[in-house]
């Protein structure tokens, strides 16, 4: 719909099964199908949320894929009638699970819940999100740690590109016998190699996906190498697809990933640091469980429209966050979020506007004199 | 408004400064101000909440009064528009925090939360909930463990009488000092003996009160015992004032509290419950953990119009709940509370319809009947 001139902003639409996606989009995190503390409906009646990620490994493991398809998909079974996107459940059984061993077939890996062996191949993968009925699907992919060498790095993409081809194979192969598909996006991987990136990329092109996403980053590395990673890749995959950088980020951080060329990105940070306390506002990050909030009436964020901004001062959140309250973390994880979505919200409106250069500016500036004290 | 001509049961309107509340009532618990994992609106919105119970003694010790205060008082610092009533703090003196002592003028005991001392008299828990701007005010009283001796009881209960008589002193001066304020209602005590029981009441009669409770029952006592001493209770209270059963009771013992002449009761059974796995239904209980619960598509209760019941299957609640989802916290609570106040309507509804004396059969037939294996 909208390209920046100066850098990599795009702005458009994502056309899903379960209806229409404004980008660049930020994904909020239903783990084990639910955005914690956050129901259907405060997502979309808060939020008018579109599109969120559930993780294939954790509802593969519990309750299962047998248990989600006779209940009628994940959608249904959540009660979500909007758009979900589920990983392939690579970087799980990479970072969750216990004792893993990697083949050319895919890995076999010992459940964290109880120990029981499993083993996840492309074909699999695929069949399980498919399964779920899932908007967008992911295909498995190998996450190397950070730090990694060239020579392992270049092995393991190998094999990641192995994979992919395998399972778009295998879900090319199916979409002919299934009605009402999502969309199979691979992975790029290739560590912090901008040599092993950009082959990566070339030869996914290759498979003509309908998007694809960036993975392996945001795993220890600094944050600038993971902007020059995304630099090196983003440029050769389709203009006309999607692409979607797993895993960030930090609200300051969004902007520079959409002005990389990133239309799609996931991440725990709102929802996780909601539940731990830390709050993001327009004015910059706050600690709530801090004594100066004790008996301060105002609102999280004075900008804020959110249930949480518009009924409750900071001494109540900070009460029920120090009670250990479940309260508080429904109210904090729908104002992070609803934070989150918010500076999307601006990010794209300044794109369509022609002023995305503007706005990311304003936010380099904010960040940089970005002070602790009086908030 | 009615009374059932055949037990004791009444049904009234209960008149507070935020608003009119239909009894006989069932009250939830938000203990340190919140109902757990519900929120105001959620509270009004699906419930219809008019009255909810919050714990002088947790409000006292975190966030603490003047923190209240400075908010604007209970209401306000909690988003909850409608009546409160707090209790006087005595039971959980006695049952939560550390060393205690027991004097004319009051208690001294130790914070469970830190171990700071602290001094609670008639007097100081009115001024508390005087700030707190409780609807209903509930006076400080001594809550005896069970089993106790008559003699233990009557010393006890000679001592809450003491300071039933001092906290009204102090209170009647104090309401022509501000406005605004709540009731008091005293709390009639003297363990499982009628005799004590039936002087108690008469005494505090002559106090004048909006209201009476009934306290230091359903404290480990055969349930026989507490609907004895209800009955020995009760009809020395004034006719028209409301008669308030503290602590009780599970679904199908309010009906019997009510057909004794109690107006009020609270609880913490619905929501620590549900927390707890443990749901109420018209059919009888559902132990949400069970494995025939795993892939059941049905909602928790096919009569219930609560969000959950009309959005999530038991297998959907099953699984939130063994992941330890916050979600399933929310809605199960909220089902519950659905349950309590359905039963309390009916109740409401057979009195006003004169038809209680049948209610009252039906619960006790199905009570006998129900089988925990087809549900």
């Amino acid at each position: 719909m909208a390209e920046c001139a100066q850098t990599g902003a795009r702005a458009g639409l994502l056309h899903t099964p379960h209806g229409v996606v404004e980008t660049p989009v930020f994904m909020p995190v239903g783990t084990q199908g639910s955005v914690k503390g956050l129901s259907p409906r405060d997502l979309i009646e808060q939020l008018d949320l579109r599109l969120l990620l559930a993780n294939t490994y954790h509802l593969y493991l519990r309750p299962g894929p047998e248990v989600i398809e006779r209940l009628g998909g994940l959608h249904q079974f959540m009660g979500w009638p909007r758009a979900i996107l589920t990983d392939s459940g690579g970087y799980q059984v990479f970072s969750l699970s216990g004792l893993r061993k990697v083949t050319q077939e895919g890995v076999l890996f010992r459940s964290h819940l109880n120990g029981d062996a499993h083993l996840f191949t492309p074909e699999s993968t695929v069949d399980v999100q498919l399964v779920f009925g899932s908007d967008i699907l992911m295909a498995l992919d190998e996450c190397l740690e950070y730090p990694a060498s060239h020579e392992a790095a270049r092995e393991s993409l190998d094999r990641t590109l192995g994979w992919a081809r395998a399972a778009f194979r295998h879900y090319r192969q199916r979409i002919q016998e299934r009605e009402n598909c999502g969309a199979l996006f691979p992975i790029v991987q290739g560590s912090v190699y901008g040599d092993l990136r950009r082959r990566c990329a070339a030869e996914l092109r290759e498979l003509d996906a309908d998007g694809y996403a960036i993975g392996g980053l945001s795993v220890g590395e600094p944050r600038a190498l993971s902007l020059e990673m995304v630099e090196a890749t983003a440029p050769l995959l389709p203009r006309d697809r999607p692409r979607y950088m797993m895993g960030v980020g930090l609200p300051e951080e969004l902007p520079e990933y959409v002005a990389h060329g990133v239309d799609m990105m996931d991440c725990v940070l709102p929802s996780r640091n909601a539940r731990n306390g830390c709050l993001f506002t327009s004015q910059g990050r706050l600690i709530i469980k801090q004594a100066r909030y004790k008996d301060d009436p105002r609102p999280i964020d004075e900008s804020c429209p959110c249930y949480a901004c518009r009924n409750f001062s900071r001494a109540y959140l900070r009460h029920l966050f120090q009670a250990g309250e479940i309260l508080y973390a429904s109210l904090a994880t729908l104002h992070n979020l609803r934070r989150y979505l918010e500076v999307m919200r601006q990010i794209r409106q300044s794109i369509l506007a022609g002023e995305f250069p503007a706005y990311l500016n304003a936010t380099r500036a904010r960040a940089l004199e970005e002070l602790p004290a009086e908030l």
